[in-house]
């Protein structure tokens, strides 16, 4: 393209697209939407700015925080310490949180194993967890790590170092998606549907 | 959602959201890479400060510019000030740009006459083209407002107050696209290819 935009208009869209989901033409949309309306730029400088200055991640969990102190699961005194639930990035707590399913603890490793990727143990908070799992009243270590080969493989690294704890080491069920037609799932589900099938109890 | 975000993370969800495209998940995707990489928060906050501190309007043109004088395009001696392209928004110079088919001036409106909206003849750059359409050496005035009902009346209303300029007004043809098949272009389009045909030279 030949069009001769302003150097710092031409920076804008080039940050703008290394943001995940952003292409050439939404860049090009938000840089018009956010020169259009000054206050907007405004507002998004600010807030950016708080976000850099104020949010930490719980030293505790690894989810996000601001201010002193644990964050607010960890600090929640209506929350269970019968079990920890380990997940990879912090917005999976948030996902976790909006079932409304679990009520226990979280630790956020930061990542999963990725030999390949460069992702070692050292990356991920491990050390972290196993000194909450062998310090905390935990009876049960839950692990929602996703499904990927990296995922399977961090699950198995995770119970294998936990393997002389006297807690249970579980992980979230894998299956039929609630609401899919058994025709439209794919066979490596469907696979791992029929060998994990669980007694109907009635 | 009951999760207790921190403060400061809460608002750039929401303000992520006034950007045009980006929803719920996209805003949560976006925070979370900022969260991730700092140094692309930081780059974020820099770039957009510079945009605030330095791009301006062309005070001619319209265009976007930074530092003094006018922008790339009008300042360019290369540039034939036969005709005078009328547009709606900067991005649609852009647009034009791309396509290389223009080499003559612009006029960025900054929208079309949109009474429902309270855009209104004071909301648009009409003074500065009557000004430079009088007193510029421009033969022609080529409207590329779009097709919507409220730029077919900006471009009637700009052909009205030029009905005494000696120059020619024109518009952007309207049509099939190129490369489109009949049978996918609209009945409103068809016609008006029809009524608009041309002759075809040999």
């Amino acid at each position: 393209m030949q069009v001769p935009l302003p150097p710092s208009l031409q920076t804008l869209l080039e940050v703008l697209q290394r943001l995940p989901g952003i292409g050439p033409r939404s860049a090009l949309r938000i840089a018009q939407a956010i020169l259009k309306k000054p206050d907007l730029l405004h507002r998004m400088i600010e807030v950016l700015y708080d976000v850099q200055q104020q949010i930490r991640t719980c030293s505790s969990c690894g989810f996000w925080t601001e201010g002193e102190g644990l964050c607010a699961i960890c600090s929640d005194p209506n929350r269970t310490e019968a079990a920890l639930c380990v997940v990879k990035d912090a917005s999976d707590v948030l996902a976790i949180e909006k079932s409304q399913a679990f009520r226990g603890h979280y630790h956020v490793l930061g990542g999963v194993l990725d030999p390949l990727s460069g992702v070692g143990e050292k990356d991920l908070r491990f050390t972290q967890l196993w000194e909450r799992v062998r310090t905390g009243a935990y009876e049960e270590v839950i692990l929602a790590l996703g499904t990927s080969p990296e995922a399977e493989t961090t699950a198995y690294y995770i119970a294998r170092q936990l393997a002389d704890w006297h807690g249970r080491v579980t992980r979230f069920a894998s299956g039929i998606p609630v609401g899919s037609d058994l025709e439209y799932v794919d066979p490596l589900t469907l696979s791992r549907s029929l060998r994990e099938r669980q007694p109907l109890s009635i």
